[in-house]
């Protein structure tokens, strides 16, 4: 069973999203559970409005719920402290920091980072402005010159992800050629956790 | 593997030691770990202290050392609301709610139970005073007459908790004769459970 935890240092960082897609992923390599631990209970309502490729257990079931999975996505609470932080990436495989680029950001990010020290994680740069826009690149720069680990994909901003969670499904299950795109920066990331995973 | 949580409607009922005795009894029987949630973090705290027969492990990283355990003790914060309450009892196999017998907790205690309803779950009389007062007997027909389900066993007050807590061992490693009687209890109430369980 490989366990994979999603946080953030802050709200609104698509955290829940991440988590999700991460999960419908793996659903198609393995079973695979999200666990809801994020007391707004996105991932749980979205699953409630339509049909999620994997089942998502609130948190206080899931001890029941985990066993003969394969694959264990975990939602946090936003805003842990760095005990937390520390504690999150000793229970997990690989724990995954979505962050946004942006500067601002940037700080907390940078102070996220340090007190993880040499912990498994990686960053993962989310809502990044598509092409022409240099930010998500530049920003991904910045982290990587302090010495933290970012994944190589970028999970590009899209319209559909909204619609996605209005209709309570993945966004590949959304009919539009920029929820596909979309979808296939998840396809790049699920590849490139297989890839950590494997090496870890 | 069965699950067992541990929950207080209010704090100071005794709850993380009433935790770490239900895994020491399930400690003889089978593989058990104890996931201490309670932010407190009392029986991690009990366990650095000194050495208990199982392991106990910080929730956050319960999901990855819960797997090849025959019985997992929950040990949750105090004072859930009602719809935690609930969520509580469908993640596990017996709900318990140690309770002290005094005429304050008495209130609680039965807008918890109707909370409750019909769930998988007992009432506990822990810190009951020994014979020859009546009040644990007296509370408990009490809650039975209110349709709530109690345990025929009732933990009586002990010194030796207190020792056995800052030893970090379970009261039936202190030497004294009475930490012995208080022990007995547990025992008691272990086969007690054991038997609603074979009965679930």
């Amino acid at each position: 069973m490989k366990i994979l935890t999603v946080t953030g240092y802050k709200g609104g960082i698509s955290k829940s999203t991440t988590a999700i897609h991460i999960a419908t992923f793996f659903s198609d390599i393995g079973k695979t559970i999200l666990v809801d631990s994020d007391p707004n209970r996105t991932a749980l309502a979205w699953s409630s409005r339509g049909s999620l490729p994997f089942t998502v257990a609130d948190e206080r079931q899931a001890m029941k719920l985990i066993s003969g999975n394969d694959f264990v996505v975990i939602d946090t609470p936003a805003r842990p402290d760095s005990s937390d932080l520390k504690e999150l990436a000793k229970g997990c495989d690989l724990l995954i920091l979505p962050t946004i680029p942006d500067v601002v950001s940037l700080e907390p990010m940078l102070k996220t980072a340090s007190d993880l020290g040499a912990a498994n994680y990686r960053a993962l740069l989310v809502i990044v402005p598509p092409s022409p826009s240099k930010e998500g690149a530049a920003i991904r720069s910045e982290l990587i010159d302090n010495g933290i680990p970012v994944f190589k994909t970028m999970i590009r901003r899209a319209a559909g992800f909204q619609k996605a969670a209005f209709e309570g499904v993945p966004i590949r299950d959304v009919s539009s050629s920029k929820a596909r795109v979309a979808w296939l920066d998840y396809l790049a990331l699920g590849k490139e956790i297989m890839e950590v995973l494997g090496n870890g």
